[in-house]
């Protein structure tokens, strides 16, 4: 089971997810010139990256928006991206979010778990109901595949749908938890989590301690570190016996270059600065 | 206003949305085997139906899904399918069911509104919250593009989340599709409806009234038809006058070969005879 995986990384490199979130214009102008074309210096920003962290990371989540931005040669760069993580031996989520059913559900599994784009995880968006889910098991099961399924996020409109309140006690995305909670136990790994995650956003801690208690067994993608306010003290909150997830950031990490403190060193070294200085912050609160 | 062309080819050419779900598969073997590469095999299969089609259907959804599946060749047969779309003057609905935020949600825009995989609407998914549209407004607004939400789907599994009760008389799709009506109001063409739209399964078909009702301004496109169960005088329970709605098929249009009464014609005349007898199927209850 490719969760065990994870779960080794965890205790043994830390928690960073690195969001290879990569927009062309994050790459610093001298860099970008070296090349030809778009894509390449896309490709060859996130290498860089990839092989200056890929001993303090958990695993790395490519978010393919930035890639399918930039049209076939943007694609090519994610499909680059995706197969140097592989060779570097480390874990690569797509974050495509995609969430449809039956013989369209099974395209997308082709499309992310096999060929040019294949990942170790994807994500998935829930909404359509679980039958979005159903024609990914068999990559789960036999493929050494994951699925991290959207349950909370840690943007402004979660309000609107995933808050809705069902009954006393429950919103649309305790439901949704619960559900992939349940779903996920034909799923387990040695490790006791699964192979079917879930995205819990970390921005609204109040009910944290439970759902960490209601969702045993799903391991937890958790985005809003950083830039989207989320703190390491409430992170942890989301683990258990300091594992059962991992915590993504992108821009901080990306742009890390940026600060004035790593005026002195390249890109790649800064984001290994920054990357180190997030792990260990998350891992003095664990 | 881009949904006042595609209310206009309703009102002239009827109703069909002619699915491109392009599966490999589906083509007949001796002509598949025409092409050195399956990507050019794919196009080459679209651009045949799309020629003898484009003066009766509404417009063209295109799953991106089965074209990701077949990694780099399949997306180049992606990109010219939408151009060959494109030049033959009529819409093409990119079904993508996308749904991110802030940035990622802009880079979604930028791809699916413009390069290599532009498109004139493209479809959404809500499950994040009403965060996830804002960033396409621009394009609605200002480049003649259009957004087709999720709200209740077709599928089996819709009870899982879109069904679940908020309260006594709505349930989460309710809210979903009144958040939308309202959102779209800014977006109003000629005809009344906006060219923020919403995906409304035909396979309730109880409370259709009801929701067409209460969602006056929400152009729908309607999946479901054919192979999912949906019958044409369910459909037109969806529209008003006799518009306000497209209707999907994907499967039985591009298979249509395969029917014995399509023995002696070719692949693409059988698609044009079924999309002919379909488009008159559902005029006749309108």
């Amino acid at each position: 089971m490719i969760i065990d995986k994870l779960f080794d990384n965890v205790a043994h490199k830390g928690h960073v997810c690195f969001g290879l979130d990569t927009d062309y214009s994050y790459l610093p102008t001298d860099f970008a010139n070296k090349f030809s074309t778009l894509g390449d210096g896309l490709f060859a920003f996130n290498k860089e990256l990839i092989e200056n962290t890929c001993d303090i990371v958990a695993c790395y989540k490519v978010q393919i928006a930035y890639y399918e931005a930039y049209g076939m040669k943007g694609l090519l760069a994610y499909k680059k991206t995706l197969a140097y993580i592989k060779e570097k031996g480390c874990i690569a989520i797509a974050d495509v979010k995609r969430g449809d059913i039956a013989k369209t559900a099974e395209m997308y599994a082709q499309a992310h778990f096999s060929g040019d784009f294949e990942a170790d995880f994807m994500t998935l968006n829930p909404y359509m109901g679980l039958d979005t889910i159903s024609p990914f098991l068999q990559y789960v099961k036999d493929k050494e595949k994951g699925l991290f399924v959207l349950i909370r996020t840690s943007n402004e409109g979660a309000k609107d749908i995933e808050y809705l309140p069902i009954n006393e006690n429950q919103r649309v995305y305790n439901v949704v938890g619960e559900k992939i909670n349940q779903y996920g136990k034909d799923f387990l790994g040695k490790c006791n989590y699964s192979s079917i995650g879930g995205v819990m956003g970390c921005t609204h801690v109040s009910e944290a301690i439970q759902v960490r208690n209601d969702l045993e067994s799903t391991f937890f993608l958790i985005p809003g570190y950083g830039a989207q306010g989320g703190k390491a003290e409430d992170i942890v909150l989301y683990l258990k016996n300091g594992n059962g997830g991992v915590v993504n950031a992108s821009r901080s990490l990306l742009l890390a270059y940026k600060k004035e403190a790593y005026n002195n060193v390249s890109f790649a070294e800064a984001s290994r600065n920054e990357t180190i200085k997030m792990r260990d912050e998350i891992l003095s609160f664990v």
